[in-house]
């Protein structure tokens, strides 16, 4: 299967603790890495886990407290300095720009890439809307109810072609340049006139995967059924809401994380989640998982 | 002897490594604490090293490049949350609280506290100033050259009173209304007329200590004789140059960092300033020193 991992490089909330970073992770798809959230420290933390910043080419920030973007900046500057010359582009609330313009126009002069702020369409609070696309992959915002204008994100494979099947194939000695049309669903007559319709040829695609990022906030959207939700609460009383809205999605998976500093280790937090949805996982720095 | 330590947050350099955060150091004199630098990350390690937040009233930053001043927004909105009321002086180049204003204004509303800035008289640039002063330290600044307007601190007791001498307090019987007077330069009469000089009941007062930060850059200061300079240096050709600059200036100890990313341990460096310099020290993150 292709690459879709999740990178946790902060999960803690507002106020740092020593055990962890403010939010920041990082999805890889296919070897394109997008942060989401970018937490003081998360630059540090890229390094460390060794992830390739040529490869970083989009961030996108889910609103705009402290904790979910001061390390820009930093991740900016130092991208400059390693000599990164590919675009990159933010995507965040319209109000970023202004924000980081003064800091960026006196520290980052002179770099030889372009940060490029992708303001969010006022849409997204209210619904969700595409804001990113390539040949594989669509990133959706989810609407979140929260202090300030949030957004939550939804990473989601475009369909996957079918697998050929490889015996059939050397069977009937169908030629290599007959392949992609197989795999768009085309059938194959044999010289001796026999049809083998597409469904003998290949094997049901692999079901799209998908990862959906709800930070620190109520869910107010539900998920279709493939996804693999990630709720992040501040209070041990929402652990048990971020596993009931997984459940109620549909979800296969549930990872925590955004943890209040009163918790020094996350296991209560665990343990209530999975009384609900026992498929939950409680994200740390540096882990990694395939989604 | 009463408190004075510096303790190392950060003593990396622009670009960040695995090992090392950005420049960030907290000096403790009798319980107060100044910061020297900020950069990010600043906060976790300041948290980490378990220094009190409310004993910080006074921070100092030396130029800036981001990897001196990216971690204080997150210091400061950290400092909010975590309820502060007192004032929070920033002494820094005059340009600082324009670049911070706009993320200041937008993320740390209505905290307890106010962030005051204040900026460093142009003349920091061609001579020391004081610029700060309390009962028993000054700061000066030290002119620094650099890629842009610089200077290190220097950080110095006032001096000190002598040590009572409790023989001769006790022998007399001199009352401890008199204590005062003594430590002054008083001496005392007996009812029999004897007179005791002042010299006879005091022992000489320590020796003030002193710490200056220069932080990546060449000095053109010199240092008074008392005084434990610390040499910041990117380059290993330059661990021997703060090594000499040490020795001309007679201090005591020298404290190298702002470590290339090039190193992956200092010991290099070590050495090379230990040649000349013997009582050279390695900055770390977590590392406390007593002047």
């Amino acid at each position: 299967m292709e690459k879709f991992e999740v990178n946790i490089l902060g999960c803690g909330s507002a106020v740092p603790t020593i055990q962890h970073f403010p939010a920041a992770q990082v999805v890889n798809v296919r070897e394109k890495l997008f942060m989401i959230d970018c937490g003081e420290g998360a630059q540090h933390q890229f390094r460390k886990m060794r992830l390739k910043f040529q490869s970083l080419g989009h961030i996108f920030i889910s609103h705009l407290h402290g904790d979910h973007f001061f390390g820009l900046p930093g991740l900016i500057s130092t991208f400059g300095m390693l000599g990164r010359t590919a675009d990159m582009h933010i995507h965040a609330h319209r109000d970023l720009e202004a924000l980081l313009k003064p800091v960026l126009d006196y520290c980052c002069k002179g770099m030889d890439y372009k940060v490029i702020f992708d303001p969010l369409p006022e849409e997204v609070y209210q619904k969700p809307c595409l804001i990113y696309e390539d040949r594989s992959l669509t990133v959706h915002t989810i609407p979140l109810r929260h202090r300030m204008p949030s957004c939550g994100f939804l990473f989601r494979e475009k369909p996957l072609l079918p697998h050929i099947r490889r015996d059939m194939i050397d069977f009937l000695q169908i030629p290599s340049t007959r392949i992609a049309a197989i795999k768009a669903g085309e059938g194959w007559t044999t010289e001796e006139g026999d049809f083998y319709p597409n469904e003998r040829l290949v094997t049901p695609a692999d079901p799209p995967r998908a990862y959906a990022y709800c930070s620190d906030t109520y869910h107010e959207a539900t998920f279709s059924e493939e996804l693999a939700p990630r709720a992040e609460q501040t209070q041990h009383s929402t652990a048990r809401q971020a596993a009931e809205v997984a459940k109620a999605a549909g979800a296969k998976r549930l990872l925590i994380g955004h943890y209040s500093k009163r918790y020094t280790d996350s296991t209560v937090l665990l343990n209530e989640a999975r009384a609900v949805f026992p498929d939950t996982l409680a994200a740390n720095e540096g882990l990694c998982i395939q989604v």
